[in-house]
């Protein structure tokens, strides 16, 4: 069973993963480990993984058989355990608990070569729509508080296999990095009435200079104070706190706009490593007898994507501090990506 | 001028580095970079980088000459600028402020290729009593909140240079990870009315299995939530929470605890890329009228270095959530460090 442990000076959970555990000799920087010729993620391989929790096929075969266009699998060596029960202890004077959590993945084509930025705007939104509906179906777990889904591309962006996928992991805490977003948008919603995200998309649309793409439904900029080199957002400009909440139009766009972005980085910066998050609000529960809690997460959070190439790399500085140093500016970035002219 | 920038979402302070900019150009991965052939941290190339700030010579030479075996320079590339006013500002509804501070290196040693792990003591020494006057020089300029000592080693840890050397950094505003750590501290501090590193430092020798190293002043272990494989920190035993008020038998002990550290990181696991950063408290400025502000920073922080070796790649899971996994436990990484026979 992995462990949960909190860091007493950053109250930082960390996932301890004992059993896909590494020895230390695996880390000798003379071995890089060899990566097997089969991949597990391509049709004909199914038995390599993990039942499927999820596919769509056209072709009325049956589960774990190929004919998927998109494939949901529980991840083989995962980082958390879906079975058991939370159990928070003491040790010593330091705070575990055990590794309860869901860790999946969504092969997102059947085409081993295909990567995203050239994927049909229909399977981009079948992706789409799996983040969706996993999402939904987490939520319903009273052991989860927040469910991550993510995208690694690259070795550099920490990617183990190259057949496209997207990853989930559900946790049994509220992370921290959630929580700080949440706090500042829930002060910020208490100071001006408003949705910090929405104000800050009225910003963009006003300014100009950040914006990278936008349509009827979505904007993606490059945020004023961004860490990483075209490090880009996307947002819907509908204010909507929670991404299972997203329209079919909103769907359309969103796989129209981040996959246009995605192909402007692989244009402009020659396929860079890069991952992109999905953040949205916590599940969403009412708390009995607090109606006006339930009511205010549906003003204060704002969910987006932060797409993040990774280009430079983080030094001492930044582990010690926090800070980041973006050598270049947002608004080089932005018109960098804007001018870049991609295929429809 | 570099501009610092805050993210409303995070609270988090970016340097936009406008001067050492990078046209997004330099990013292509196809274009790594060429580094030039020739050091400008060798003896005989002084002239090669920003007059020096400080060294220790026994020849008898005058400044910017060969003959030194320390020299701290300022950064011919800094991310922050020395000269200027503060100077907060809005930026519609964003914030901003001049980009004021200190970017130092400290050339630990005229042998390009001798490493920290192989220095006589005494070279270890001079580097920590480095640090000691770098830092009491610049904690007199009432500007700075901050000021972070840092060493990157290797390319994958962020070094752009061969020849061994640390980095400073002051900054105008406390480090968000910084002002936590405190948040942190002072609350334990509030609940039980000790330290929080004296607690850990108590504990850790009580259970000795994640102990790496220790002896009459200092004690080197890997922290029970750690982040990485292999992270190790290095703290006095006695109650410090200011680096500068160090013991010259502090200095010693810590020159023998982390270069013995070091050399056991790179002999069980093949010179990897780490950085290291001294956490120490900010300048403890007397509040006028609250004598008992003053009073508290001495016993709610604890000065110590965080080592950590860069074995793991940052992926999506822990941008989007600040939680880690990390694959080995801290009491296996303890072990092998432990058990790794290094030379005096």
């Amino acid at each position: 069973m992995p462990e949960l442990r909190r860091d007493p000076l950053s109250h930082r959970w960390v996932i301890i993963a004992t059993e896909r555990a590494m020895r230390p000799s695996d880390f000798k920087v003379e071995n890089p480990k060899p990566h097997g010729g089969v991949c597990p993620f391509c049709p004909g391989n199914e038995h390599l993984t993990p039942p499927e929790i999820r596919a769509v096929r056209q072709n009325g075969a049956g589960p774990n058989k190929p004919g998927w266009s998109i494939r949901v699998i529980p991840n083989k060596f995962p980082a958390l355990r879906i079975e058991g029960e939370l159990g928070r202890q003491g040790y010593g004077m330091y705070d575990k608990m055990n590794g309860i959590g869901a860790h999946e993945v969504i092969i997102e084509t059947p085409d081993h070569s295909l990567e995203m930025p050239h994927y049909p705007l229909a399977a981009m939104e079948q992706v789409i729509r799996s983040y969706k509906d996993r999402l939904d179906d987490l939520r319903k777990d009273s052991r989860f508080k927040y469910t991550l889904i993510f995208k690694n591309h690259g070795i550099n962006a920490g990617a183990s296999l190259e057949h496209p996928h997207s990853q989930l992991i559900a946790v049994p805490v509220t992370p921290k990095r959630v929580a700080e977003e949440l706090f500042y948008c829930r002060d910020y919603y208490a100071y001006k009435e408003r949705c910090l995200l929405c104000d800050i998309i009225s910003q963009e649309t006003l300014l100009g200079e950040r914006v990278v793409l936008q349509d009827e439904n979505m904007i993606a900029f490059v945020p004023y104070a961004s860490r990483f080199p075209f490090e880009v957002h996307v947002l819907p400009k509908r204010h909507t706190h929670d991404f299972c909440k997203i329209s079919d139009r909103e769907i359309s766009s969103l796989a129209y706009v981040l996959r246009t972005v995605l192909k402007k980085i692989r244009q402009a910066l020659g396929d860079p490593a890069y991952n992109y998050i999905l953040q949205t609000s916590p599940v969403p529960l009412p708390r009995p007898g607090h109606p006006e809690m339930w009511g205010t997460i549906e003003f204060d959070y704002h969910w987006h994507i932060e797409i993040i190439p990774r280009l430079t790399r983080v030094a001492g500085f930044e582990w010690g501090t926090g800070f980041y140093i973006n050598p270049v500016t947002p608004e080089n970035s932005a018109k960098y990506l804007r001018d870049e002219s991609v295929d429809d």
